[in-house]
């Protein structure tokens, strides 16, 4: 018999100090209507103990957990709330471009809600940051969307949408008003898959 | 007659004035060792061109492109030089992603040497740009990678390793070592599978 349609939530809550209880609370979130959330490996495997003799050989055993949980899923709902720059978090992203060539459904939200070109223009106020290589001769893209023309337009693909979510001032990393919406966006997606 | 072997050329320099001359640069030192580059759609469909009734369509127009050319290539590599932030450009990540999914090898270089948890840390010094949701509590990953975990082992599963290169102040997106670097990778990685 099969069980739950299986959603990874790939995003960067992986690195809360408290990653474990975000994971039971979406996971609560996605049983409600019927699906089994699946959590990244990154917090089970632990990430923040730094430099230590087996750190490589963590870190690819964190990333061959998560490709095949990914590939263990039905869809995906990414976090994509901005994280250390202009977009969303890069191991999300890679995991979103992950599971769209494995031809599956995926959905994503962000906790704020101006466009990416708005925030590239509040970053390049601030001048470059070290180590960055955008140049202000450097076109931004400027569709009206959320991030990277690439992400957004992935997610509509699909069927669905990038849900934008002007998120309470200090509450962008754990508001789950935009995953909620995610969650009905998946369950449609996957139920229209042959066999899903 | 199969033709040379195709390699998809993603990375942020679609965004460059010239992005056209970059696209010839890149593509004639790949020829050199045999293999055709692949540049992005995002630079011939014209990305900076601001509000207009049909840029959702556009967005649209070279996201399908994108990824079709990527469908059509036997490997990529991926310019991961941050780029506003402390991470690589989000629509390459999601190429780099979609393309390992696709079971074809991946290459990458940055052209900035630091790690990224230096970098991390460089940001957080400057305090958090509006629409972050970083939070100084949130884990760090330290193992000694130029970019999120994600991103640096896709490549070495391949059989590769991502190239960091100390660019020369200014030429931080232009500079071209790594990339040759990772030309040599990925004609090797593309002739050792099967059918390569």
């Amino acid at each position: 018999m099969a069980g739950r349609p299986r959603v990874y939530l790939a995003g960067p809550e992986v690195f809360l100090p408290d990653a474990a209880a975000m994971a039971r609370r979406k996971c609560a979130l996605a049983a409600r209507i019927g699906l089994e959330g699946v959590f990244p490996a990154d917090a089970a495997a632990g990430l923040s103990p730094g430099a230590s003799p087996g750190r490589a050989q963590r870190a690819r055993a964190i990333f061959a957990a998560n490709e095949a949980l990914i590939r263990s899923c039905d869809g995906l709902i990414a976090n994509l709330t901005p994280f250390r720059g202009a977009s969303a978090d890069a191991g999300t992203v890679y995991e979103l471009g992950f599971m769209r060539a494995l031809g599956r459904p995926v959905a994503g939200y962000s906790n704020v809600a101006a466009d990416y070109a708005e925030r590239v223009a509040g970053l390049r106020r601030r001048g470059s940051a070290a180590g960055d290589a955008d140049r202000p001769d450097m076109a931004v893209e400027d569709f009206g969307l959320a991030d990277n023309l690439m992400i957004a337009a992935a997610i509509e693909d699909c069927g669905g949408v990038l849900v934008r979510t002007a998120a309470p001032a200090g509450q962008e990393m754990t508001d789950l008003a935009g995953f909620e919406a995610c969650l009905g966006q998946i369950a449609r997606l996957i139920g229209r898959r042959p066999g899903g």
